[in-house]
């Protein structure tokens, strides 16, 4: 089964996006105009019937799959809310607490992915009811503190060495890290609220919330344009992703499936996610005019299109030069300075979410982005993108890093798995 | 054209829900099954083209007319996301600033809900754009302090007298009250975010941010329910209010086209917004036995349908017994003491959001119901209600009252009229 995003071509309605996703899934080759992660409509086209026999509408009736060889969450094309919610272990529990913990939580997830309370037994809090599983994805993380608390740090892979400081990090300790880490999106508020309960419930005694994140994107249907999201400075964000028809995205983006030189072997089929809460200075950056905001980004705000030409899938001129001499694209422009070419090819999957949780206590909004990327290999994405981000982008007077993580999410659990079996009783 | 929510029937998808608004506000008799505040939508079966002449689903392209004989996002259908914010006037600004800004925000808001950006010279932050108006409603609200500040004393409403204290406040004076107040509510959170930001930038230097709080409903589409949400507790919610198809809606909730005893004649078609952010005590209130928890209201959280049976829509019936002889509807449940039948007749239409706001200082959810409540007047609406609730409302121990609001929203703006123009040129 196809497990890419649909990033790759603009479906022109939310329903048929949907229904090309089915159609990939179902292998019907003629149809696969880009998959949507494997995703299952109950009923496409106006009010059907799931699995519980309620009538559903498309986006509610979207199911994402929880198994698979990679995680869901990863290349699910974006929802219009997120959780992220991180844990320590309590006190006292170790391995053995840990694996039933992620038991517990994958037969949550698998259950609610599919539109289902998250346990037979009672004490569902009934927020999702009425709704379908409305493309909830939930996505399972280790942090490099897990290993020492369950004794595996034997186990635990050199890519989850701490990322290194940098000198626009404004951290706080308290909204960063964490032994383990989950991300729940959905395309409905309540589906999603649902989950995050659901999960904070499951950790019973086994470990307790260190911090937690909202946030959110486009609702499905508002835009024709499903290939990228706006950010809250109102640039389209996503073009330059790589893109899963490219023939090496796999390996920029996924553990090998024999652990490969990136290994451990547990990892096979994994990911590595660098999550930075990274807060918008709106105030000041809406002062900026538009031409300026452009010379920012390199890109256009109207359709994304580099200052170069053409349109939002166009290649950046990064030689051409303007009436002045000066170069179209500025020195230091955001998509110059990141781009792949300019890092010895360090790419990563960048799948945020947007974040606003009213005014902060300095009275300016306290918005930003959700930067989660994914990668194979974070020496090989974020950290050498951004290092030289750090040094040189035009951006940085207008964004501040105020919280960071970096996690290591195993490959999708087998029917009868749970996630991180193959690390926790390997 | 009607102007009244489809909170009477079921539609069994969204697009024709919207589709029926639309045949609706086209004045179609047959069709009115229940129209939606007289949305209109310019594509609504699959792609079409709004006025940017972009391709736009029926989510993105359902607009809310601005005009109207009471303003938008009262009976308007419960959007995705909705964001509160008060202002209070600046030091130095009286009549006349408030009636420029109230001149600005008019036009930007009946710019914005027709999908266009808030004002023709440039400075819009592109937030909103590729999606259409989003079903983007902004109404606008004065609070009793606003009546000094501008010199209008005598004109101020005694509906706005302070509402009284109720034993179970925890209210934060720093989120409570202000001179004017804005609800916006949009069906897509990034046009919901984009109006906020040019509703803080209209208000230049006459107005500073008192408070701001965001919330949220259902997707669009994610139910086949569309008549009442579900909160974060899990129950249905909205089913007992008045119905635009009952004689004594408008008299319950618009002060009349005449000012009517109500008065003043300033808020002719206006209503009041009673507005409290009330926190759940979602850690307790998930440890309660379903059967437990539905005695607190007296209906059932599956469906909504009364204890004493029926479906969503069967009355309570408040006298039946159980087997042990007590009231099935237990005497101090919430949908009992509630209900206008026990007070007086006193009703309100309840349009909430709901919250959540992450982790609070003291490790339980920040999260709860935006609870906004419109009436012709407070007196015999709101307050009568929330004195019996506060007397033996069993859902007391499980919530908690943390800021509140009372507003005058004037009678939607006549073409070519401000809101408020009424009170501050009458
Ligand atoms: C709030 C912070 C940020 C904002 C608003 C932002 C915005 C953007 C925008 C508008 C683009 C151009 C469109 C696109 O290709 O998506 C872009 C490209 C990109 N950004 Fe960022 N970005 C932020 C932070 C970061 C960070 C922290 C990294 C990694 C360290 C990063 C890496 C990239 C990469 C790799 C590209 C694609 C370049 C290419 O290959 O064309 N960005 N970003
Ligand atoms: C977080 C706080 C609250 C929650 C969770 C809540 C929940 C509910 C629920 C589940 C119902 C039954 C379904 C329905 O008719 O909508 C209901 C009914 C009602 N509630 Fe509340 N409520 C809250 C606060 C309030 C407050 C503060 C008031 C007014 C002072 C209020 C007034 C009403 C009214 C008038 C009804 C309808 C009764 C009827 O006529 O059947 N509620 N509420």
């Amino acid at each position: 089964m196809s497990d890419k995003p649909v990033s790759d071509h603009r479906a022109s309605d939310i329903s048929r996006r949907r229904l090309i996703g089915t159609a990939g899934a179902a292998g019907a080759a003629g149809l696969v105009l880009g998959a949507t992660g494997g995703a299952t409509v109950y009923a496409a086209a106006g009010p059907g019937a799931a699995p519980d026999g309620k009538a559903l509408t498309s986006v509610g009736s979207t199911a994402v799959p929880f198994h698979g060889a990679h995680q869901a969450g990863i290349t699910t094309p974006l929802q219009a809310r997120g959780h992220l919610v991180a844990f320590d272990l309590a006190p006292g529990a170790g391995r053995k607490e840990a694996a039933a913990l992620l038991r517990r939580w994958s037969e949550a997830a698998r259950r609610m992915t599919a539109g289902r309370p998250p346990a037979d037994a009672g004490g569902d809090t009934g927020v999702a009811l009425d709704a379908g599983p409305s493309s909830l994805t939930v996505t399972f993380g280790f942090g490099r503190t897990f290993f020492g608390r369950t004794g595996l740090d034997a186990r635990r892979p050199a890519a989850l060495d701490p990322l290194p400081d940098f000198s626009s990090d404004h951290l706080d300790p308290r909204r960063s890290d964490g032994d383990l880490w989950v991300q729940i999106g959905a395309d409905d508020a309540l589906v999603a609220f649902h989950a995050l309960r659901a999960i904070q419930k499951e950790a019973g005694e086994a470990a307790r919330v260190r911090w937690q994140m909202n946030g959110f994107n486009r609702s499905p249907g508002a835009t024709a344009h499903p290939m990228t999201t706006r950010n809250l400075m109102g640039q389209i964000d996503g073009t330059g992703n790589p893109k899963p028809s490219e023939s090496d995205f796999d390996r920029r983006v996924f553990v090998p499936a024999d652990g490969g030189a990136e290994g451990p072997e547990w990892m096979a089929g994994g990911s590595y996610a660098v999550v930075r809460r990274i807060r918008m200075l709106l105030d000041d950056w809406e002062k900026l005019a538009r031409g300026d905001q452009e010379k920012v980004i390199g890109r256009r705000k109207s359709d994304g299109a580099p200052l170069t030409g053409g349109t939002e899938t166009t290649e950046l001129d990064l030689d051409k030069a303007g009436p002045d001499g000066k170069p179209v694209i500025p020195a230091n422009a955001h998509a110059r300075i990141s781009a792949p070419e300019q890092n010895g090819g360090a790419a990563m999957l960048r799948r945020p979410f947007s974040y606003h949780d009213g005014i902060g206590a300095d009275g300016t909004p306290d918005a930003g982005l959700l930067f989660i990327c994914w990668q194979a290999d974070p020496l090989r994405g974020f950290v050498p993108v951004q290092r030289k981000l750090d040094r040189g982008d035009a951006l940085s007077p207008f964004v501040r890093h105020e919280a960071s993580g970096l996690f290591a999410v195993p490959g999708g659990a087998r029917d009868g798995e749970y996630v991180g079996q193959r690390l926790l009783e390997g």
